[in-house]
């Protein structure tokens, strides 16, 4: 199986790498680009060929290690392949 | 309009940090994982309201600050709203 995780900043929690990006857009002429924040994928294969058990291998991965759950939301995609 | 970019190494091109989380995994006790990559997803808001006009824009940024597209691919997302 190939799994996705998403990881990006709960809502309110500071971006400061956002929002460099957003005045490096700013000082490049792009106008008009606001509220940029910055978030990561993580992707790879699993051995697990179960969906469902698949999903709850990825849920564990992400609460020990792929996220900070306290400042962090996450998001998983489990595909075939 | 909202606009996501998935920045994402090109294949080939060697993954250390994505290599350190494979090896977190597997000293946690996930075993099976293989082939970690991570990547970068960045979102923002665009005043422009053309869907066309604001993908051309997107990849205009992409090639100028986003991505590095010597080892780096991107994928442009826009969405109303």
């Amino acid at each position: 199986m190939k799994a996705k995780v998403h990881v990006t900043l709960k809502q309110g929690v500071l971006d400061p790498q956002g929002k460099a990006v957003e005045n490096a857009l700013a000082a490049l002429g792009f106008g008009g680009v606001t509220g940029v924040r910055q978030g990561k994928v993580i992707e790879f294969e699993l051995s697990q060929t179960d969906p469902e058990k698949a999903q709850v291998q990825v849920e564990e991965m992400c609460k020990k290690l792929l996220a900070n759950t306290v400042i962090e939301d996450y998001a998983i995609d489990i595909a075939e392949g």
